[in-house]
């Protein structure tokens, strides 16, 4: 029984989360900044788009001070997820945490701070956030998840359950890891190359006819990718290049954000991405000669920053 | 004996060309403005930097109005080429026709509007352009200079011993096209890996310490690029590595021109440069896939010019 979920970093992801879920269960939040956490406490928080409603919500930016919960939902960047898991080693003892990180390796770093029981997570879900106490909900895909190590599925299954009926998708698997590899091949791919070109993920990531088109390089990494995935043992689940395919097709291209990332010369998730894919290539002996320069590029990128 | 030397496209190369050559021999400048032509009829050139001096010279930009002139050094950009060298079709019989465009195939656009003796150059000269009439003369290194075709190195030695005469460098060889490579494979390389990334050439290029440093993927591509040169019979006169590898060493980085046209979402000249590379490759049947990536790369981010 899942009396209270806390929500560990509230950007776009979690403050989806903690608007939806706070509408049938008591959550709390665990922000970075002060000035969020007060803001949440005063206004509550404000979902918009494919769901109106006002959520009010614990929030403090203090570890030491959360209640007890249940499930914790751990949605802050990659490259914050070190930190975020250290603030809660030592903490709510009897609760389930599970992790909607991009890449790989999420449930890894935080199980060295805490022997919770972890649920793998990748979400699809997509918003825009417009302050600290308002976002707008774009995309109403699902959340996948699945149960890390030891996890019993039924805690996973009613996970599930809880977001379902927030109002928010779910889907329980029993194995996510070529769910994972899917994802991980595919935004490896189009978060590295719309950062270098600029390029929204939009019809030149699918275009082949000529020997110079983007789509030739676009399915070549990707093939590289899912040559590492098959290794790795598990494979994709879903082809990475018809998920290109098919996402392409749907019309203006979406803006990775690898390329907000860079556009705004913030730290990306290059490391939990290409670089776990990379390393990954590098113990299994698979050569992705693309894939590294695509990671040596988009580093070589961030290193550029004024 | 050359009386008149006409500057075809007056950017910065041009321009210093122009300023320096204007104190030994008459000088007319074809510009692509009409404005342009008028400054300079109005004002002169004025070169600073390396060199002060101000220069008379008769400008137009209509073609139909230049003077008959001995040597034309065409210093417009690649990009331009094709326009430019329609414009002189029909013209200056008596001249000889000097192309400085950076990559590959200058000569053979000339070529196909006229029967010009032709000499090919590549320039390491670089200068700034403050204005339309004054550019600054940053590095004084060479222009190298060689035979295309059945041009007899006696006119080569001669534009050599006139470009030497007003202060500037230069070095006649029998045989350019191992030199036209190594500065191929070094500007493909470097131009591409700076317009991505937005690093100046700097010492990230030649960092090889980590197994993801940028200067193994600079490395990797250079080598191909290399193999490509061999292919084609003339290989590199110098190591495009060790080009790098000195260039780098000198302390702050050099912004090459194609990082700052696509910063200014400008065409680039990734057609005449990394184009001309890929093309070669596949004429000969070398397999350049990191090249080719860096070229597909290129073009789409000029693509996503707004």
């Amino acid at each position: 029984m899942i009396g209270r979920v806390c929500i560990v970093g509230a950007g776009t992801i979690g403050s989806l989360f903690a608007g939806h879920l706070a509408q049938v269960v008591d959550v709390c939040v665990l922000t970075r900044r002060r000035e969020h956490a007060q803001a949440l406490d005063e206004h509550g928080l404000r979902v918009t788009g494919r769901t109106e409603l006002t959520a009010r919500l614990d929030a403090t930016a203090d570890p030491s001070a959360l209640p007890q919960f249940d499930l914790g939902i751990v949605c802050c960047k990659g490259t914050d997820l070190e930190t975020v898991a250290a603030s809660l080693e030592g903490r709510a003892a009897q609760a389930t945490l599970m992790t909607v990180q991009n890449g790989l390796g999420a449930e890894g770093v935080v199980r060295r701070h805490g022997d919770w029981p972890l649920i793998s997570a990748i979400t699809f879900m997509s918003g825009t956030r417009h302050s600290d106490t308002e976002v707008e909900y774009i995309l109403d895909t699902a959340t996948w998840l699945g149960p890390y190590e030891e996890t019993p599925l039924a805690r996973v299954r009613e996970v599930e359950a809880l977001i379902r009926s927030s109002g928010l998708r779910a889907q329980a698997f029993e194995d996510l890891r070529p769910l994972q590899w899917s994802k991980l091949v595919f935004n490896a791919t189009v978060n590295g190359v719309a950062a270098l070109t600029g390029l929204p993920h939009d019809f030149h990531f699918a275009s082949e006819a000529e020997p110079t088109d983007l789509g030739r390089l676009v399915h070549a990494l990707m093939e590289e990718g899912t040559a590492v995935a098959q290794a790795a043992g598990p494979g994709t689940a879903d082809d990475p290049w018809e998920m290109n395919v098919h996402a392409t097709g749907r019309g203006s291209g979406h803006y990775p954000s690898m390329l907000e990332d860079v556009n705004a010369e913030r730290p990306t998730e290059v490391e939990s991405i290409n670089g776990a894919l990379v390393r990954e290539a590098e113990r299994l002996g698979v050569e992705i000669p693309l894939q590294r320069s695509l990671y040596a590029l988009v580093r070589a990128r961030e290193a550029s920053y004024s």
